[in-house]
């Protein structure tokens, strides 16, 4: 979050907590509702607890949050009041040359990500490079080599433009970008490793439309997704546990409605399953 | 051949050559030139022998060839004057249900498959139709279960329409189908186990079009050929060796110009590289 703000990289609000005596200072800064997050090893909703807020109880609730995260180094960051949420891949190589996935519109349950759609549908060309732009600087500024994913929440300007506030940034291939496996040219792996190896980086265009919905906490019915035309069932072979990530599909279309519709096809498949 | 012409499906000409017994009636049955094959193990152009027929030199010829190949159970076939070659990949599933890839255009050059072309440029729907009424047939007949192809020669028949005379036949994936990774919706690989384990069998749909180049002989130009969009090249950490397929590269676009622009790229890189 410091290195966005000293790169003039909107975020949320944010403030340290390191202990009880950053509590009140950290809610006047950010305001409430806000999150808590650790600041070391959290991912999927893991090391965060909401601060609700209620009337001057937010000190109280930090110091209960945090004592649940194990008190350990910690973050406030006020609540963000987002369109959506989108997220960009980019890549650079050894030699500083660099390339950008088209944006991916994200939803996320409790903390989780969901699916991904990539293109993000309605991004303008300005939006996109406004996006690249921010990946462009923390990649230059950490003088970065492989794939870095950076979060953004999609906001309404006051003047009715969309803007990207960052919110996380994942320095490697990141589940977002999982789609570029059959959704794109060259793959976010495969491009990764390119730039790791100093070999030319791959085409970063998107082929058709993509969806990805992750595979979460238990066995789908594998065969129904697989009679799903154009879709791509990626399996880990980890053992189901509640909200872990097991695997994911992805559909590619050559519309947007071909793509909607499989993307249908795969959520009914999960939904059936789980009731 | 043999099971081809009880299923109706049209070859060349071809007569069984298992001793110096057969080599005056197979020359008569198939005239010349034509070409004699083991008829085990061979690929790539092992174990054939040209027979170039001059004036009453048949014989001769066959027993030579006869001779180099190891005097072990062979078929003359007759030369096709064909007008290109064609390949079909299927596969059929345990329970009986069978797809069809697209016919891929096939190059040749000393008796080594060099590129693919996929779909082939102007196949008709009835072509395409015949091509996969026949790969029907012999996957019924051999109660067949996974991907399976066959190559075909496209002759012009005396109202000069296309047929198809089946040439050989792989009961397995086939480089020819080596496209279908980045090139369809479900490659031949994913299909041939989905059809092992009685799964669902996936879309064997184009997406846009391909054009395949085997990586022959020697490591080819490796940075060049990674720095053309579109291209996925493969290597299959072989040990160079003339002849030897060691990878190939495919190159998908969305219009067959695209296509046909990055292929021109690629085997420009190769020639380079070669000269």
């Amino acid at each position: 979050k410091s290195l966005f703000a000293e790169l003039g990289i909107g975020t949320a609000l944010f403030a340290p907590v390191d202990g009880p005596a950053d509590f009140e200072a950290a809610v006047r800064a950010c305001g409430t509702p806000a999150i808590l997050k650790t600041r070391r090893q959290g991912y999927d909703g893991k090391g965060q607890a909401r601060i609700g807020g209620a009337a001057g109880k937010g000190v109280s609730e930090i110091a209960a949050a945090w004592d649940s995260l194990g008190r350990v180094p910690a973050i406030l960051e006020g609540r963000v009041s987002f369109v959506r949420e989108l997220s960009i891949l980019a890549v650079r190589g050894r030699g500083g040359e660099s390339a950008f996935y088209p944006l991916v519109q994200n939803h996320h349950e409790g903390g989780i990500l969901r699916t991904s759609i990539a293109p993000a549908p309605g991004v303008s060309a300005s939006l996109q490079a406004r996006a690249e732009a921010m990946a462009s600087r923390v990649m230059e500024r950490l003088a970065y080599v492989g794939v870095l994913a950076i979060e953004f929440f999609e906001v309404t300007c006051a003047d009715g433009q969309p803007e990207l506030l960052a919110n996380e940034m994942a320095c490697r291939v990141h589940n977002s970008g999982h789609w570029s496996i059959e959704g794109a040219e060259c793959s976010q792996f495969e491009n990764h490793v390119r730039a790791v190896l100093g070999l030319p980086l791959g085409s970063t265009r998107a082929r058709g439309f993509s969806g990805m919905v992750n595979l979460i906490g238990s066995a789908p019915p594998m065969e129904r997704l697989l009679a799903i035309p154009g879709a791509h069932v990626h399996w880990y072979g980890k053992e189901p546990r509640a909200g872990r990530k097991l695997g994911h599909v992805t559909v590619c279309g050559a519309t947007e409605a071909e793509r909607d519709a499989g993307l249908e096809l795969v959520k009914r498949a999960l939904a059936l399953r789980a009731s």
